[in-house]
């Protein structure tokens, strides 16, 4: 097993990563407040390990709660079913969430436990490989709003993250896809070894080759963890893990949440990304090369849905997070490991590369 | 006007307090960041002082949201009104958000600012007497839930509180005796001398005298300054300003909010917290008879209401945000200014002291 900490002063956690972590008590027990534990899953992991999970907390006043499962369902009103559970099991201050579950459960999850009471403490368990390798790391946490993906949260930081690999068997293809398309993001913005670790061993990946898996994940956490100590709440660095991500989301939100997955349309943000950062003479058609043909070997999109207008696109783009004085900021390439943030590109280059990539290949 | 600063270090914020203040475009200028404003207000205060503020802040982009008034909206799907103005209107980061109103107004705007792209800027305006002198200063927020008052929420400071006293002119009688619980709260948990002066200028605020609301508004949001900056997340002193809101929050949700007025609840409370410390030994009957005369003369209810079973009271007070593994924690007296809190009380003197309180008079 691995282990280290997010480093935030008071605020700092552990992560845990290795197989079959689900039934160690002593990884749990440590982060648990008082007698009250609820966990939160959906209808596809819960028949799956909520058992396990309940079994290794035997000794504790367990309840659940079961949401359905999919990126629509991240909304303020299925949000109100934690907290009915709550409230219903009549939990106080010292109660301790438990996310078992992918991006969608950790987001919603945190976001109760951030404002249940003003903020109890949780634990997240993640489920899926991006999960894994992102969302279940650095306190972001909240839900969608029909005009904007991830508009309305908080930061709170979870007590402890436990990664359990022996869970990525269960994982179907799509979505262990999906999950790539992060770790990919983590060579690209700060670590050009780790993106040629990626070139070279995506075939296990997809193989999900236990060693292979386990690497990337501790590889992808320790490149996130270090950048969450440097900026918890991004007023700075923290912006560049949004690499793809306001083109993504605006994919997201635009084609209906759950109809492309997040990481299916942060890669296809990605490779939009490459392009500008391309037409602007930043980075050179070699290096866009390498990222689209790493994003097709992971059997992850590289263009994004003819559907989306690029009127809309620039309509969902308005209200990113990092808009500043009326400006939109991007986060772009100077090289594969250099990513940058920048509200000085062309708009007309940025529409043309959109445009490009949707016609493209 | 008055002026002084809640001290939080890098979140301390200024309090203003005087007459005429909302068309004051130099008190508010300060405090905004960027050029979009959203005011948040509620049917009653809009058509009377909305368009003064939309007047003073002509230079920025102003857009509203007006909510039902009452405390039953102040729930997590009204507070859902909030984000969809928000988003409509595109509202960036360096947006502010205005509270204009009472406690749910500033609860309600204060918890979106928190949560909305996981925090923007917000200011208080308050126009009620329990907004003035309590809700709108110390940055607790929030919404109900059907089971618990205050249930859903964040710890989010404003950037600066307006207390504009000449809107306490419209207000109605029942909301001004129910901002003069709160006053009285500060002279029973800190500040015996306010106590006194209360007991001798009582008729002068219920004629709305000026310079006696003023020195009353000021002194008790200098006490709450005072509190807030030592523990401003409440985990010690801070749960002081509690005195009688675990028997008020019971009898507001028991009810159905929005039937008996906050200030009501809490009257009542006091009186009930009043009795148990006497039942305790902790204070005399002499004590008690001033604080019951003093609720009195404020036209405040001093008992519950006799519909609220002794099971539902225990049961709504079970998920009280102070209940600590397991056992109810209560804001009781040794003496006029001398509030404590503890876990040390007879639950059956507590119930006795319910019964007592329905039963007298």
């Amino acid at each position: 097993m691995k282990t280290f900490d997010v480093d935030l002063g008071a605020r700092s956690y552990p992560i845990f990563i290795g197989g079959q972590l689900l039934s160690q008590r002593q990884l749990l027990a440590p982060y648990i407040t008082g007698q009250q534990v609820v966990v939160v899953s959906n209808e596809t992991v819960a028949p799956l390990y909520l058992e396990r999970i309940q079994s290794t907390l035997s000794e504790y006043d367990v309840n659940t709660v079961i949401l359905p499962d999919g990126e629509q369902y991240k909304t303020l009103a299925y949000l109100n079913n934690i907290f009915d559970a709550l409230l219903e099991a009549r939990c106080t201050r010292d109660v301790t969430l438990i996310a078992l579950g992918g991006g969608v459960v950790g987001d919603m999850t945190g976001f109760a436990a951030a404002s249940y009471q003003r903020g109890v403490n949780f634990i997240q368990i993640p489920t899926t490989l991006l999960a894994q390798v992102d969302s279940s790391v650095g306190g972001k946490t909240g839900v969608n709003h029909p005009l904007g993906k991830n508009m309305i949260g908080a930061f709170h930081q979870p007590q402890s993250v436990l990664i359990d690999t022996s869970v990525l068997a269960t994982l179907d293809d799509r979505q262990l896809s999906a999950g790539i398309a992060e770790v990919i993001k983590y060579g690209l913005i700060c670590d050009e070894p780790f993106f040629g670790w990626l070139e070279k061993n995506m075939a296990r990946l997809l193989a999900r080759d236990e060693e292979a898996l386990i690497y990337a994940i501790e590889r992808s956490c320790r490149n996130k963890a270090e950048i969450v100590a440097q900026d918890e709440k991004e007023s700075g660095v923290r912006a560049l893990l949004n690499l793809g991500h306001t083109f993504g989301h605006a994919i997201e939100a635009g084609m209906g949440y759950g109809t492309w997955l997040h990481g299916e349309a942060v890669a296809a943000g990605i490779c939009i990304a490459a392009e500008l950062s391309r037409r602007q003479g930043w980075i050179d058609n070699e290096v866009v090369g390498r990222i689209i043909a790493l994003t097709k070997a992971a059997n992850l999109p590289t263009q994004p849905p003819a559907e989306l207008s690029l009127a809309r696109f620039n309509e969902l783009m308005s209200v990113d997070k990092k808009v500043k004085g009326g400006k939109l900021r991007l986060i772009l390439l100077k090289g594969i490991g250099e990513a940058f943030i920048s509200a000085d590109f062309d708009p007309a280059l940025m529409n043309a590369s959109i445009k490009a990539c949707r016609e493209s290949q």
